[in-house]
């Protein structure tokens, strides 16, 4: 049995770490310890360190192409040791956020170039990208307002950028799933949780089915 | 009067630090506020969180292209907060090591590909090269034992590698003028000190008084 890479991607709101969770619930009762969930940095040393210059409110001068090098570099890192040995072993990952998020983030949302982030990402993953991405789509109003009612008590750096940022992104994302079809599936993220909890776990069930 | 981007590159052992202090003298009592001498990481306190992750001895996990990836973020970030303000206010800028380094260190000494590291370091500086790259070049031998006899007491993790590395590193600058002649000049930094020291400091002030 061979492994499988799933990314799950959307702009702030979308509720895709929720998702995330329920759907490792349901799948992780069938796969047990051959489902990996993880996010980057992924919890190794090197790019948990790289996380923290990054977040570090202090770094008020950090140029946009840094923080997508930097970003890069810890994904390099949680690739080699974590993604690619459970890949190795046949398990199925499931992967908060992958290079889809630096296209749109830093690529689309500030404005250095989504192919050159997207060509310097394939450097960063020698062009591994995920078998399937589920991508979690919410328009910007909606988004906004579901992070200043839900995290309030959660506000990092990219929490506090605005609504033009968030519009920004998410055309951004919808690019990509224009240009990749065959890989991201959309899901609309505008529909109620448990609707969308549901939809992304007969798509990871059907990939999981299919590998 | 234009600003002047200078980079001093070769592998170690080839006495290209050295110089470009007695450079720095000689130049420096020309040109005073004029002259900015720098190397990465520049003292940005963002470049030098990242110098202390690639130099930490015990983030030995460290993937090769996780490292060049860091190395172009540190070079990024001193590029904005420092050489880029210099050279705009019509300043000449030496620099101790730059994009060859990466090349010749990361792409060919541990080799993951000069072109893919040259590219990624394009998207890192936005594909500004030095108006001049003085190369001193020594054979690894000698290079190897210049190290061994002066600097016990200043080992870092680069420095213990082997000779067949600065071998690696050594034919990656090679390629490098041969694929640059016009911009890199060679320096044989097999000749006595004063011989370079003089031989570096008339290509500086040819540089300058071209410009």
């Amino acid at each position: 049995m061979s492994g499988l890479f799933i990314s799950f991607e959307g702009p702030d709101g979308a509720g895709k770490t929720t998702v995330l969770e329920a759907v490792t619930k349901t799948v992780g009762a069938q796969l047990g310890d051959q489902l990996l969930v993880t996010r980057e940095p992924g919890g190794n040393q090197i790019s948990e360190a790289i996380r923290d210059i990054i977040l570090n409110p202090e770094n008020t001068e950090m140029d946009p192409r840094t923080e997508a090098l930097l970003y890069a570099a810890a994904r390099r890192q949680h690739l080699t040791e974590t993604i690619l040995p459970a890949l190795r072993q046949g398990k199925v990952v499931l992967c908060d956020r992958y290079v889809d998020s630096s296209v749109a983030y830093q690529g689309a949302g500030r404005q250095i170039g989504e192919q050159a982030v997207y060509d310097m990402n394939t450097f960063a993953t020698n062009g591994l990208l995920p078998d399937l991405t589920l991508y979690f789509d919410v328009p910007s109003e909606v988004g906004i307002a579901r992070i200043k009612a839900h995290r309030q008590d959660d506000v990092d750096r990219l929490d506090q950028e605005a609504l033009a940022f968030h519009k920004l992104v998410r055309a951004g994302y919808l690019r990509l799933r224009d240009a990749y079809p065959e890989r991201i599936t959309t899901v609309d993220a505008t529909q109620p949780l448990n609707t969308v909890i549901q939809t992304a776990t007969d798509l990871v069930n059907q990939a999981i089915a299919n590998r």
